[in-house]
């Protein structure tokens, strides 16, 4: 019952705690090897390597990657009411925030005769990519998907492992109708992206890949980079940095740090406070939050590299520019102090 | 005499004309085991490691790499009078054009209750490479320092290669004080991107790296990423698209496609015109203008790989689009036409 607790490490040395905050490097020899060797199948043998990378990783072997308008129209049926209502709302919100950061063109006149100006372009074909695994990751379709509507993108395909019965998990599909996606492919791994960078005959390959996935994924959509595909950036496990003070409501904290251990094996969760006091509560609450969670053994391992610092307020901003987060979560009576102080950091 | 013409191909086949608009794949598998060996011996020797393959590429043995401050104050007098005014006349020009860029926060209530905003924050530090050689790329410096200075980025440091006599070529020094450059290192190569990803004891690591360079450059630039330092984009060999009609001046599209061509020997400069005529008039104003050139050695090399189109005015944003350049001119008697058709291209 006490796996679920966060090391505590407490120090004045600036030094000292910087060298806690290292995340693990990521420099994989094989992989790299691996996926070289995917990319050359998928160009050689197009589908049909496609096909036999899903059976050896997938366990399933499909004839068509496509997921067909019947199995798009079945998924309106079989998502439950309550879970289309939040997936829409959560559609709506999305839209709002990023239809607001639409960019504007401009033209100006830098000297007598010389007109300078910008035009935005939407990129026309998109890919993809939505990790499977057992959470179907929907709000990943929608933030990925979202922006690509509103840019008006001519082709958004999403790539996304089958499930060992050759299915897709209906809320992914019912998000990807919602966000108008165009197409949604039965494939997963560093197959999809090479199949997305290279074309095959069912799949065309695209302009740019979008979106997360475990370190054969990500290693992929660097040789993409190679082969003259465009991706958004390289994404390592996913991590939260939540700082808290006594103001903070620890059962709050601990969720936060909870619902990113429950990512993966590796994902990383950091507590950055002053507060001893709510340093120890937060553990308390996360034993009692994580006593029923289903992905509770994912968080075993994850809670391993995962850990709270105590240190001076003063010098917190300082360590989370240090660490350059990607989630980043602020919790105190005195959020302006921090939001000043931290320059690097994702969301 | 001949040498600089541009080879004219004409076909009506939309699928052949596509064949010719590849350029040469970049996949160099030495490439990758040099840059990582230099990484190698940038981490485990530091400075010492950076001397050697200073004195080892550039021919010259440095003990310190940073531009003195004499140094800087040196080249105000070197540079001359009329440079200078042309150097700050482009600094006020690309300081306009960027100034206006400048991205503004957004706030908006998706939901009530629900408050998103946006903060636009500047990289702490930035690393900024700047290729060596015959030409200095002081246009370069300006392009890339200014929106760090308008962003208001603490850091900025500039790396190029030192001459043989261990010194910087002085319009790089002058464009580099003008936009509030902070340091300035002489070293090149991969062995700079190194010493900007990894640190050493005369040079502190970056947070992003910028700027262009050859393919030892650009792949070190691709393991910068892996060690978790973000770069600006891959860059390959310089390249220009021109799309003439008959309107055009001839020597204008001849100057414009023998200044990329200039770059270096692996350039690529395209015609596309649905003007035969044009054509030629193109290839006897190349070779008038192109004999009295410093560096036609260079473009004897790159015109090899160079050439015009010829094909139909309605096929013409296609191909465009399809070969998605990194520099697109267009000189034609309906600009709006090709514009509103192009959304591949760089600049």
């Amino acid at each position: 019952m006490d796996k679920i607790q966060m090391k505590i490490l407490e120090t004045t040395s600036l030094t000292e705690i910087k060298s806690y905050l290292n995340r693990p490097s990521n420099m994989q020899e094989d992989v790299s090897k691996i996926v070289r060797e995917i990319f050359e199948q998928v160009k050689e043998k197009g589908d049909n390597a496609v096909r036999e990378l899903t059976l050896k990783l997938d366990k399933v072997w499909l004839d068509e990657f496509q997921v067909t308008e019947k199995e798009m129209l079945a998924s309106m049926e079989e998502v439950d009411t309550e879970l289309k209502a939040a997936i829409r709302q959560a559609k709506e919100n999305i839209y709002k925030f990023h239809k607001a950061q639409s960019p504007a063109n401009i033209s100006i006149e830098t000297m007598p005769g010389v007109k300078c100006w910008t035009r935005w372009v939407a990129i026309d074909e998109i890919g993809i990519y939505i990790p499977g695994g057992t959470a179907p990751l929907f709000s990943t379709v929608l933030m990925l998907a979202i922006p690509a509507l509103i840019a008006g993108s001519k082709r958004v395909a999403v790539f996304t492992p089958p499930r060992q019965d050759g299915s897709v998990h209906p809320a992914i599909l019912y998000a990807a109708q919602l966000c108008g996606v165009h197409e949604v492919y039965k494939i997963g791994g560093a197959q999809a992206v090479a199949a997305m960078t290279l074309g095959t005959e069912q799949i065309s390959k695209v302009d740019k890949i979008f979106g997360p996935g475990n370190s054969y994924v990500t290693e992929a959509k660097m040789q993409a980079i190679l082969r003259g595909v465009a991706i958004d950036l390289p994404a390592g496990p996913s991590e939260v940095l939540v700082i808290a003070d006594k103001t903070a409501d620890p059962a709050f904290v601990a969720a936060d740090l909870l619902a990113q251990l429950e990512h993966g094996a590796d994902s990383q969760a950091i507590l950055l406070t002053s507060d001893a006091a709510l340093a120890l509560e937060v553990n308390r609450q996360m034993q009692v939050l994580s006593a029923n969670l289903p992905r509770r053994n994912v968080i075993e391992k994850s809670i391993l590299h995962s850990f709270t610092i105590i240190a001076k307020k003063e010098l917190i901003p300082e360590l989370a520019n240090h660490y350059a987060t990607e989630h980043l979560i602020i919790q105190t009576g005195n959020n302006e102090f921090y939001l000043e102080g931290i320059r690097h950091a994702g969301s």
